[in-house]
């Protein structure tokens, strides 16, 4: 084990640890959609945030069945994290699909030992296939290699903002409260995407949850500082570790419960297994 | 009729029409759900992200039976577009979640002569009704007058991203792309709502809708022009006017097809219903 | 008004008032789904049941949120009591399905004195356009008349067994409560469908709902006669009457909880609107 | 392996092989649904429609990803066919119940050799654990035992009515052919139970699935007569072998073309498998 040593400031120290191991997401990409949606005419919007969000939740199940995390993303393009969750669950999931809906599923599937670099992997193995609107690429399971259960460690944050409910959504405008949110979950995104090759999300109220390499506590502590800085907005975040998306999150949740009843802005839950 | 005008830029004029006709919007509330969601110990994110899916979908089945429009906004908040739509479809919706969901909802429904008045009145409606957060409020309905169908008229604007396929989904990381949606449409969503009122949000892939006032063809470019310079993304938007959501929606979405197959950047088509 | 005389058993009179409103039920048929569900291979058993109660489901919905009842049937075939739902709303529910499922859907609606003659209507309107198995019969929504809410009155009468729990859930084997439950379902609706034009279903549980013409009370002991001689199983019975399945049911579901602390077999709570 | 020889007529033969090989079946039980359907007030019939639809869809679901099979039965008790599905994947799904319905389900899981002992076992561990209708009574995981992928081999045999379309469904009154559909299901039900231990169920359309010991396929021939004998209905059957429901159902389903195509009334195909 190997520990990159980033940047100090007063005596913070962000310390990403090296320990080459993989971890694993998964992109689905719906086939054709955009021409779908407007063939022989538009659609109804309503209709087609339904299916959407039916697909997404399908999604959600199938990953979270073997302890996985799920991002609904932009809809048409849902990213899981799916460490040791194998391809002919990935194939399960695409027949489902084949047969619950009017539409079809590609999924591409990369491990790598950063969140961006797997998901990239995903993404590249899908563009090799073909256009996301190119009407014969159907139903591409392109998968370079799977984590295993056991194998690679994940790390999950789960985010929000301090005291929401009193500071904005009992007394501020609904409207103001959703773009506040929003302004920090993209700025909190860029940040974690940028420095740590890490994926943030937003996943409902005012919960933001990242997937990342192994990062130390101050690192998540200058991610806050950085949003702070940024969106002038206070978050806190509770950190898991574990071998698969779930048993890092719930850890995550814990130590976010802890933040709340403590009034911590960072903490975290190391796991019990050991990673070197 | 009176026309504001609002500013001049070259040759363009951006005129909003202040026809005193007002639209309706509907904030849907889960009861309590922050605290649900961590009682009596951390819920599984997925699970979560499958109840909050389905329950929009639900909504989004709701109000596009009658011609509404939904948007998801924070899962727990929901936006409803929902001119025409009464008091007891929104109760029916009520009981529908007390019947199949472990949780409840409350609502407020505003009218009003912009997207952002409606919302505001929904929201200072069910937050005088007591905190998101209390236990004790429960099913809420909150409405102050509704709009009755052949009212009021409902503009609605339907933006993509030029060429996203090309630029985007098939080139770029999965993840620069969806940040990239994401800064257009908060800066989209930031503009119009700050400019004009106006409610806009992100609806899967790239497409970002937006529930104006009676805005001219100007306004949308100059929308456009914001997006341009604050995230460097170029916008396509369709725009449509009609009695429903629905109808001004359909109407746009033809309207961006024209953009997409022409060039155009704005197209309008206008209602044969008169609004004066 | 005018009273049909049955006939008597000691001093028990079953009447049926033939009062001239019309019932109206629909039949919602999928479009060649036979041959669909074995293309281009058998498709998997489990993701036809949760494509089958998934569409049920949303006819459900449907309905219901215009105070209709459905029952699930043959799940190809779907029957819904549709009093005062007009074909715009049968319309909307045919666009849903082609928008979210693989499969589209046909509808016959049919409004007649009695339920049976009403689905006979329904049937033969389907039949007339095509075989169930025409790839060339899609989308067809045949419709000879519908009831406007106000007009005709509807009976629902909602069976169950006696003592299920004690008697069958908690002692015996689950696979001998369901046929029984199965036969009383059966030789019930045989009954009502053979003496009364009426249309009887399992609804889940050992919960069995009737549409019916304008019955007295001693009809439906009546047909509890008929059940215990060739089935051996003891039924009570609520019933209600309304102007929607959903008023008539809603009675019928207080009339049976009264059955069910009193003692009662049967149990009928008139309704406030006069019918003559 | 020996052969139970059961009786003959003319030359048919129908064989039982007592194979020891055990069959693994579950009992999903809300709990206390019943008294929740009239708490505090009776529910409205659409949603309680909605709602069983839904979690049976769920469960269908669930087991259908490791290759099981599933029955709605009575909707507030399911029935899957889980060979291979072990205790945690039961625990799963009564978590996702928890979290996304207002009820919670009990399981009972029971191995035997037959369908019915299996279900027997099911049945009685979740009566010792007290009454479905005690509100103290929640959640119980009941499994005295499960059998692992590999070991058991379980027969499906899927039958269907010879042309239905043509005899019924294009040319009857719709209440007509469901009565018949469901009397030739019970009576095939009735027969299979009682003779061979079997659990037969409607599946939907004019489908019957049977889970059944390893037998000959006389004996489907002569489940055949006792159909005719006592619903005067012509079935065809489809046979399969294999390790899972989800293998030999589609064994049974390719063996049900057979049928339809080369006009056979049983046929079976045979596992690659051996058995003894």
């Amino acid at each position: 084990m190997e520990f990159l040593l980033l940047y100090t400031r007063q005596t913070q120290v962000c310390a990403v640890t090296n320990d080459n191991e993989d971890v694993q997401l998964s992109l689905v990409q719906l086939d054709n959609y955009g021409p779908w949606t407007v063939t022989p005419s538009p659609r109804r919007e309503t209709d087609l945030q339904s299916l959407q969000a039916h697909l997404y939740a399908d999604f959600a199940d199938f990953v979270g069945r073997e302890d996985g995390y799920a991002f609904f993303d932009r809809f048409d393009n849902i990213i899981g994290v799916t460490n040791g969750i194998d391809r002919r669950t990935h194939e399960r999931f695409q027949e489902h699909v084949r047969n619950r809906y009017p539409v079809t599923a590609s999924i591409g599937i990369g491990a790598a030992p950063t969140p961006v670099a797997a998901l990239g992997r995903a993404t590249e193995q899908l563009q090799d296939a073909g256009s996301a609107q190119d009407p014969n690429r159907t139903e591409i399971l392109a998968a370079d290699g799977t984590v295993a259960p056991g194998e690679g460690e994940v790390t999950i944050a789960h985010f929000d903002i301090v005291d929401v409910t009193g500071t904005y959504t009992d007394s501020e405008h609904a409207a103001r409260t959703t773009l506040d949110v929003r302004r920090a979950t993209l700025e909190l995104a860029e940040y974690m995407q940028t420095e740590h090759d890490s994926i943030a999300r937003f996943v409902g109220g005012d919960n933001i949850i990242a997937v990342c390499p192994h990062l130390s506590e101050d690192c998540f502590d200058e991610a806050r500082d950085a949003v702070r800085e940024r969106a002038d907005i206070e978050l806190q975040v509770g950190v898991g570790r574990g071998l698969t998306a779930h048993d890092a999150g719930y850890r995550a949740k814990l130590a976010l419960e802890e933040c709340r009843e403590n009034g911590h802005r960072v903490h975290q839950i190391t796991t019990q297994v050991a990673t070197d």
